[in-house]
């Protein structure tokens, strides 16, 4: 059984680490688009054509099942990459609306792109019609993030901006949309306090039905761009050793 | 006559203005590179990939004179860009040198591909050998700008960390690297004091020799994606009303 498991950088990573958790036994490619990153701030049509591409180019690594560890290509791509698509592909959305279907006050943080797609308020009220909902894009996480000033006031102040309006809203529910987020899951949670329950893309795990007769299972890791990189911030950021990386020029 | 100028997104904006103030006559074609921004953490191979097409680009619009906005690309690309291109090709760079012959401690801020390819510092060791050289990449500064946080404590407090060493160090001379720069300048000077002369990518006017006959001149821009996005971000950050910004889906 192989996984692929595809984001725009280093991300998608967050996924990557939980669903290995799972289900260890399986194999995986992971690819980063970095020649095209980030997507956050490109158009729905940009995000498709990068996109197939990569489907493609995991399709041809014979893997069975594919992760779409995005936010951004989940809410804008996958239902269009889904369409003859061999095999299940999975979106980094759905998981997380089912684990709010009960929940009465969901506010959604992500980039502007996955915020201005509205993917997940749409799928929320499909089976939350009645919860109230407020989403609001927190792009500079993201940059943040990748300079490593996850510990510094400058992001805790940074917070403070952007999620104050949403304390103030007192919602139950904080879905962390963006595969970056869960790197500064506890600043947040410590901001809004505990009566706001956070979910991320960790939910995907719930999701997916999947074995494996291996005993273990091993991970490659292709990238579009700097493979260095790539290598240096997963180790960084996402405590991820991921020993070689392979450059696929294909991609420019 | 007709000039391009070309960036991966809106920061060459600021050079565009400053070079349209002095020669208001000429045509202009602006092309922003929006589906592959930002160049400043990708490699040099990808960078030179991309640009080649944008050259192609103005050169098939009939531009007799090209300007590469970006000091990403002005760092990494124009050298190679520069064989066999058959009208003058303008880097941001080599101006900014010229003014910096006889500085004593010169300190350089950009991206972090910039300030890796030590574009700028090879360029002042050759005509300035004895001046002494601090580069440092200041990654948070676009981001910041791009979201229009110029004026906020998070900025001041971002400048103070980024800048701090910079500032002991008490350089007579600061160059911005990063033609985003100019929109935060007065930020940066009130930190580092007056002692120290920033110089940034302006000085390409002092450069550029043409004439032209015309009464008045006329403006186009083109992006590789999201024309809206560019539109409002022109006018948000530079004040630059575009009008109509076409999109070239060839880049893709």
């Amino acid at each position: 059984m192989k996984i692929g498991i595809f984001d725009s950088g280093v991300g998608g990573l967050s996924v990557y680490k939980i669903v290995k958790k799972h289900f260890p036994k399986c194999d995986y490619i992971y690819f980063a688009d970095t020649a095209h990153l980030p997507y956050g701030e490109k158009t729905k049509k940009t995000i498709i054509s990068y996109t197939k591409r990569i489907l493609h180019f995991l399709l041809k690594k014979k893997c069975n099942v594919i992760i779409c560890a995005c936010n951004t290509a989940s809410s804008v791509a996958v239902p269009y990459l889904r369409k003859g698509c061999p095999v299940p592909l999975y979106d980094v959305i759905t998981p997380v609306v089912k684990k709010v279907k009960n929940s009465k006050k969901i506010a959604i943080i992500g980039t502007k792109l996955t915020i201005k797609s509205s993917a997940y308020l749409k799928k929320i009220r499909k089976i939350n019609p009645k919860a109230r909902i407020f989403a609001m894009p927190t792009p500079l996480f993201v940059p943040l993030i990748e300079e490593g000033w996850t510990k510094t006031e400058v992001l805790k102040k940074v917070i403070q901006i952007y999620l104050k309006k949403l304390k103030n809203w007192n919602p139950d529910t904080l879905i962390l949309g963006c595969t970056h987020y869960p790197v500064i899951k506890n600043q947040i949670q410590s901001f809004l306090g505990k009566k706001t329950q956070l979910i991320g893309s960790e939910a995907i795990v719930d999701d997916i039905k999947i074995s494996s007769l291996q005993k273990k299972g091993k991970t490659l890791f292709f990238v579009s761009d700097d493979p260095k990189h790539f290598r240096k911030i997963a180790r960084k950021i996402f405590n991820v050793n991921t020993g070689r990386v392979k450059l696929c020029t294909e991609f420019l």
